[in-house]
């Protein structure tokens, strides 16, 4: 079973704000890079220690930090001081069963969120996600290396894009569209899952299919819990009073929100044709165990009065008349294929077969 | 299965505003065509380039242009140019599956929502349909020639309608009435297939009948997901504050929410109805199998008996005595007859057949 | 099955207020009737011609109009025109599936509900009043003559009732009431079929309670659709600003709601009821089932050991040495009558019968 | 069945206001009783003549008056007419099936609600309770002799009691919350009724235990039914705008609200709870006829071979080589046990029992 | 089956603020603890009497009093006189089937909440937790010693920690907290339970499986009794106006707030889990009869014509020529395989084994 409550119960009794990382340790080595850019220059890189990144803090351009892996707590602790970021949004981060959601602190927005991906058993598994948006930074925080913004990274890199432009707010808008998007991938893979069940529901009810089917309503189950507060988080950054998003990007977040509603209107949709499967993988076990009942039933009601009556002559009475007759013998085949016969034509009105 | 999450996988990560048609391509042509009129005058024309129709955008009249076909992108782009629509408008007009919804842009609104029509196997079938309202002009775009907008062309040409006096607001409450209309026909063709399933469902509850009800299931969560997003956009253009709709317009919107509500009403019904259906057809495949069972319990309850009577003198030992009365095969014969006669009362008496 | 929708497929186009009658046409003649009244006056007629009911337009009396049957479109053209009434109001009339509705026109009020009759098949039916109350008017229009205002009618004609000395808001509250008075009528009918009901969903489960069940669930649903929206109808004319209902109609309108709120309550009861009855006739089938499935177990288990004695004793070996023991045959009858016993105290035991 | 409509049909068409009692006569004669305090001094009677009681109307303590029985029409009326009474008011008393509300008329309150019982066959009934609180008076109306304000009565008469020193409101309270505990009580019976039923559907599911499962289930929606407008009722007395009602009384009646929260909480609570019972139920019927027809299966499988086999060497073929071996029969035996053996063995393996 | 109503019949009637202890009475003794601490000092004690207490009220310091047992309704009552406690505080400390809640008095509030626990039978128990926080003192009443205070009280004792620096407020933030992740520990509890089920629900469906699934589904039922209203309760708690909680304490209680979503969400997964396996077992279970069937269905029906065909062989009449042809012995037998060939390879291709 997928687990829902992570380890959480050895930080029981922590004061808040006790940074240690709750989770399973899904990588190694963290990797720390930047993208500094604005309308005419671009700087990229690779670092080793969050100590480089410090001096984008006080630049006019965007910066947005990038960090995969979050189980090196000193780092995060370093961040945290520099920025100037509440301890519980450091806590925040390394606790990775974060429902979405946003919350403003004035000069910086924090916001969490989950990346869908398909495992290596083609089962989904999520990502916690943090973004933290100030006035000229944009710093995300992955559990692993691998993620979906590879097509942002490249619009950044054009000189000519949109997003070059625009302020922190846009490359926070458009991070979230590009997990958003990607969860109409995973959709896609899992209306390819539906296409297979379908079929075999009716054809081949095995017990394979009942489990697959129910695992398909687990993961829409997992899903739901990722996408209905995700849906609040884009609702409120379209309607924040905050000053950190621009009027301009607003129109944005609203097609991204279009995009949410989409997503959980096909979430639901799935869920809808999930249940009416069961119902028919239900009666289609039903159905091919009645036709073999029926069979049975076929079968033994024909050949048990048969039976009987080759019993009765089986008998070892010495006085039975119907022995010593010379036709007894056909006469009781025939009686035995009369009986056959009105059985049949009894079965064919009943429509039994 | 009817598919719900369209090819949008290699969109992902493509800048907002991006112009690709997403959604199967539904005809090869595009037909371009408008309706220019006021009071006194009316121009109707087929064109073969967009560009004929850019003149009409500074005319006074009302002028209604139609796209049939939405494949070809650099058309979709030189309207958003000349008529300075939004590019995230563009983009939904070409990704096809988009939620019902109405979108205020101050000078021209856009309005988006499904044609529903029946496709040669007579499944339930929609087409995107998009309308940008402005001051003196509507555009309208759909996948395919072919829609439920005769009735509005014709009245437009008749010099006397009501429609003719009436500003762009009017006509594009004429073309969604037009399509709200059109679910009432839909949605008596599904009123006469429930008439058929109702009858079938207790008489002949095949696999079939059972396949039949899941169809209509779907198709009512399919009609679902596109109309009651509708009443709130038809709600939300009964109250707008915008101007480009004329108070003298809103009693004719509110009327087709009360089209759109009875809509609402009938397809939860039908879902009512189907729900019942399936009950029934349940306990229809029931009872006939238990039929089946009690016959086959009869016979083999009053068979097995009596065979066993028989196996006994059929033994082989030496000294039975039953085997040398005169009577004795009469005698077993008559305890036979008894033993049906005991058993058939009993069966009379529980009532089981 | 009851149609949901009525044949509006050849009405789907024509422009909005188009007088076109729709619905079975339930009466061949139209019926116009009139009732004039104030404090100390009452003229009562029956006119060939909706005319003669003109001049009651401007008399400063309440003038109560009633018409019965809707598909002479002249007659309510005619209407709409002396008393000024918008053409979607009249095509509301014509169009008899309408959901109860309510809409201030600032000088009228247009009000359109169900009656509820139970038809010779003693299924439930509706019928569609629609009222139009003016300053000093109330016409009614019924689909069919018959309907449940004749006790109002009484109360008009008898000098000291309240509502000689109230105006057009209270006539139309009594004529409401009536219908919802009504109401409750249906309840005790349906109240004795779930009695009736109720018993034979344990004795005698058959096919037909099925049926009925359901049939009444259905019924349910029908109601549903009926009920609901007229609450909100009378919730929101006790609540309405218009100068068309005086403050003291208020305090009975609350009563009135009152009442819808206990229908609706009821409905809801019967409709839980009869989802638990539909789940004891389903273990009712089961038991009944059951119980001849264990007969047969408990026949069959005894019996098919003792056959196989039998069997084996009828085999026709040379070198079988129990076949010539003198007791041999009695041994092996005991040995059957032990087999018996040890599987009837087994079946006892475990509570089989 | 317990019937949720009464007898209302008789009643249809009459005026509002009209006074005439619906629902079964309880009672045969008229009870009324008075209690008349305030801090210092104290008067209790049972008076023979309404009338008696007319004088305390003017009295500056607090005066309840008690009717057990409300068939007797005249009493209700007289009432009405001297403490000035609107007479949907009172036809609302005498209406027993009322939902529980409450209205304000500015110089007195009307609280209409349910006390719940257990009648002899041990099933809840309700009495409608209706209460009238003037300035300086409460009128109750019972349907019948008999209530749970003994204890209230008691606390009056008790010198020392907060009750003495406050006003019609919190006596009002007190009669409520008097009402509300005996929810409790009635909720603790229906616990013990949930205990055995618990037990009973694993160890002997009969379809007794259906029958009690589903009338608790009736009785749940019939306490819902009381319940839930009652916490309407307690929460709008608590944000009353009314000086009808002190401020010193509000912090009791939230307290009086936190108990109803909890009736209804457990009402729920028992509601899941006997749906998971019924599944259960029908599980364990499943269970037991499961373990019968395996036996069945079990039992025949291995039968119905061996019996073929001696049906072989029965057969009275002239050359049969077997039939003649020395060994033969030893060695059919030894075959027979061999096919018990395995089909043992098969049966163990598949865990069949 | 755990009680969810406590036995409070005796004390219906009783005044509002009768101070009697109800519920079990879960230990003997009452012991009585207290912190007093600022930022500079601490004392910790445990007293015999309440008095000792009292001084701390007028201290400037933070005094947190701890009673573990409530069953002395002596110590309740002087504390109430004390600190100046509402009687209906009291009775609701006393009264142990509370709904979680908050109320405020002003000068102190009042907190209730469910302290979650698996007793000795690994079973969800809960105690409940009383929390009075005034100005400068916190009082909190337990059932029985034992609690998830202990990390509290370390960091108290902690001379450096944020507690120390900071009010009553901040302390019933702590408290409370300790309560929420205590949830969590709970829920990892179960959901090893799940993991457990989930196993064996396909494996070994037996009835203990049922009983499981359905004892988690009633203690998911009973948290969400508790975790519900606690949403609402620390919900108030941040919005409150009371300046008895301080600015900086409230993005404490939003992180709070967080984790009790979180609890709900998982809580509510449970649920969907419990249902989904539910369905698997019952299929499971279905399966399994359906396998035992066919094995009955394909050897009855292969030896049920074998063992007519033996029958009629062993008849015995006097004139039957195959008895007497040389090899109508194997012919017969090559029938009988034949009929076996025949049904194996009809059951094959119906996939029936
Ligand atoms: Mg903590
Ligand atoms: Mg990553
Ligand atoms: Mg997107
Ligand atoms: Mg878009
Ligand atoms: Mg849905
Ligand atoms: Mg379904
Ligand atoms: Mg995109
Ligand atoms: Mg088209
Ligand atoms: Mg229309
Ligand atoms: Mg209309
Ligand atoms: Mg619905
Ligand atoms: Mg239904
Ligand atoms: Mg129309
Ligand atoms: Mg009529
Ligand atoms: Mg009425
Ligand atoms: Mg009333
Ligand atoms: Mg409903
Ligand atoms: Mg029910
Ligand atoms: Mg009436
Ligand atoms: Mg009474
Ligand atoms: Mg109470
Ligand atoms: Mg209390
Ligand atoms: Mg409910
Ligand atoms: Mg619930
Ligand atoms: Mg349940
Ligand atoms: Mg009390
Ligand atoms: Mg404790
Ligand atoms: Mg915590
Ligand atoms: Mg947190
Ligand atoms: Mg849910
Ligand atoms: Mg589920």
């Amino acid at each position: 079973m997928r687990r829902f409550v992570k380890k959480t119960s050895y930080k029981a009794g922590f004061p808040p704000g006790t940074l240690v990382h709750i989770g399973e340790k899904k990588t190694e080595t963290v990797r720390i890079s930047y993208l500094d850019y604005d309308y005419s220059n671009i700087h990229e890189n690779v670092v080793d220690s969050i100590e480089e990144c410090f001096p984008l803090k006080d630049t006019h351009t965007v910066s947005w930090i990038n960090i995969d892996g979050i189980h090196r707590v000193d780092i995060i602790e370093k961040i945290g001081k520099q920025f100037d970021i509440h301890p519980l949004v450091l806590e925040d981060i390394l606790h990775t069963n974060q429902r979405p959601k946003i919350e403003d602190f004035g000069n910086y927005m924090y916001i969490v969120l989950k990346m869908i991906y398909s495992n290596e058993n083609n089962e989904i598994n999520s990502e916690q996600i943090s973004l933290i948006m100030g006035e000229n930074f944009v710093i995300s925080f992955q559990e692993i290396e691998g993620d979906t913004f590879e097509p942002v990274r490249k619009r950044i890199r054009s000189e000519k894009s949109r997003i070059r432009k625009m302020g922190p707010d846009y490359l926070t808008y458009a991070l979230i569209d590009s997990i958003v998007d990607n969860y109409f991938i995973i959709l896609e893979k899992i209306e390819d899952k539906l296409d297979l069940i379908e079929d075999e529901v009716v054809s081949s009810p095995t017990p394979d299919v009942l489990r697959n089917i129910h695992s398909l309503k687990w993961e829409m189950t997992y899903l739901r819990k990722s996408v209905w507060p995700l849906r609040e988080v884009i609702n409120s950054m379209t309607r924040t009073e905050s000053n950190l998003i621009q009027e301009s990007t607003r129109i944005y977040l609203r097609d991204l929100y279009d995009h949410t509603i989409q997503v959980i209107d096909t979430v639901e949709t799935f869920r809808d044709i999930l249940s009416g499967m069961l119902d028919v993988y239900l009666s289609s076990i039903n159905n091919k165990m009645s036709e073999v009942m029926k069979f049975l039933t076929i079968i033994a009601t024909i050949f048990i009065p048969l039976t009987f009556i080759a019993g009765v002559y089986g008998m070892n009475f010495e006085y039975m008349p119907e022995l010593e007759w010379k036709w007894g013998y056909h006469l009781i085949l025939s009686l035995m294929f009369l009986t056959v016969l009105t059985m049949v034509v009894y079965f064919k009105k009943k429509k039994w077969f």
